[in-house]
């Protein structure tokens, strides 16, 4: 995010772009990609720990588009606006070669939580599990083989994905650094430890329920797809350890939770993964866009 | 342009989309491309009265574009930030299957000029001539015949859009209504009538110099190129029949000028051009990208 200084307070400023052939993958209707464009931005801001005021799209469409499908997009900002109480105040219409959709998201704050303050002894802290969108993908994608109530929710957490701005908003106080993990877990942890200037050590991987079970059924590493998945759109951060029980209370009341993952050690920039005796790196493996 | 209130003063905010295949002519390169993009944002400010505090620029570029190629992006939007005064404070890039350059801008301001407040009575008024991009359009995309001195200005006025950032902001206190051009003369006088409840007759075409010859000898009508051109970063406003002489002093002054080509009647949405002692109907026709 951008901040620009207004009165005393902080202008706070995302811009993501939606583009069609990278972040819109089959499966996914018109007004599901308009609504997952504003998600993007609203991670973020949760993330952030500052709620979005209002937005503005910029929308592109290819020339065989149809009225009824721009009329989809509409719709999907309309359902993105009222979920996370955000009001669209502008934007702009083109012909482009393929779904474009940049949404440009602005809120007001006195603090935002930024990547740099991760101290050694603070608690590594998710707020959710890993797996379900790498796996919805697979499934979308390459018709991977599932049970049917793990494809219903590997697939809406794709489809539909659900960034928890209410209990983004509730945890900003106790974070010391913290940044949303749409480029998946791994990512996520490399930059907060290289920006911080400090290691970070998991020992318990987030695993979502029936992703173990999911990725031995398509040979596949499960430790891959809750690290080096992506399009999760939930917060990885570090706080104080006496902040985790109050934090946690915090995130119940909230109708959420975090899940403490590891600590944060002095090592700069190292991301490690510690099971029962070994201690291995973790990868710098982003998420990797559709193509 | 968006409003969003702010302590006592309105956050202004533009959003752009400048898409490869149809805002880019043949010709223009990265570094103008990216220029390009802001200025499109420049030019709406400019015509509002609010002086732009910053950008950001969202931006999509295909697989096979070299990092040679993105630096000179980066140079572009380096040369539109000294030249308009306005600091680049975030951004995205991502991959697409065309060049995509969203340009957010954002000021603030007491007073945002409207497009609703021409009245009968109103003089229409111009910050300068038309005609050169759409001809510029011609000798770059079609290869049309013309004078080298004209071709000069002409391309210039493609590759590198200008408009009047200080001359904008030096008008902001005279226009009751105004708007900028890029879309072409027509569509912008069409706009204003529409929005204001008013009507507009054009009695001096402000035709730019040398495009009457450079219609002659390619056969076209020099009507079309002035009225549903487009690209032109001008304003075209309405102004009190009694602030017109103040504002042109304060034009000169600012180093621009302003031009009288018509006045504001009570016809409803009616755009005419009265030419010795016909009138005749102007067509709503915008601006047709590129494609």
């Amino acid at each position: 995010v951008a901040t620009v200084p207004v009165s005393g307070k902080k202008l706070v400023l995302k811009v993501d772009m939606l583009v069609g052939s990278t972040d819109v993958p089959r499966g996914m209707t018109f007004r599901q990609a308009a609504r997952k464009a504003v998600a993007m931005c609203v991670s973020d801001f949760a993330a952030k720990g500052v709620k979005p005021d209002s937005y503005m799209a910029s929308v592109g469409v290819s020339r065989g588009v149809r009225s009824r499908q721009v009329n989809e997009l509409a719709l999907g900002l309309k359902d993105a606006s009222e979920e996370w109480d955000v009001r669209l105040v502008g934007g702009d219409t083109n012909e482009a070669s393929e779904l474009i959709i940049d949404c440009v998201m602005l809120g007001f704050a006195k603090r935002v939580v930024g990547r740099e303050g991760a101290k050694p002894g603070d608690r590594v802290v998710t707020t959710g599990s890993f797996g379900y969108p790498p796996a919805g993908l697979k499934i979308l994608m390459e018709g991977a083989r599932t049970a049917s109530a793990f494809r219903r929710i590997a697939v809406k957490s794709v489809l539909m994905p659900n960034p928890n701005l209410r209990l983004g908003l509730a945890l900003a106080g106790f974070w010391t650094s913290s940044m949303d993990s749409s480029d998946g877990l791994a990512r996520s942890l490399h930059t907060l430890a290289k920006t911080s200037g400090v290691g970070m050590e998991v020992r318990t991987l987030p695993i979502g329920e029936g992703v173990e079970e999911f990725a031995k059924a398509n040979g596949l590493p499960s430790k891959n797809l809750v690290l080096a998945g992506g399009e999760e759109y939930l917060i990885v951060g570090t706080m104080n350890a006496s902040s985790f029980c109050e934090a946690n209370r915090v995130a119940k009341r909230s109708g959420g939770r975090i899940l403490e993952i590891g600590r944060v050690n002095n090592r700069r920039g190292e991301v490690t993964l510690h099971t029962r005796d070994l201690a291995e790196p973790v990868e710098d493996a982003g998420w990797v866009h559709l193509r």
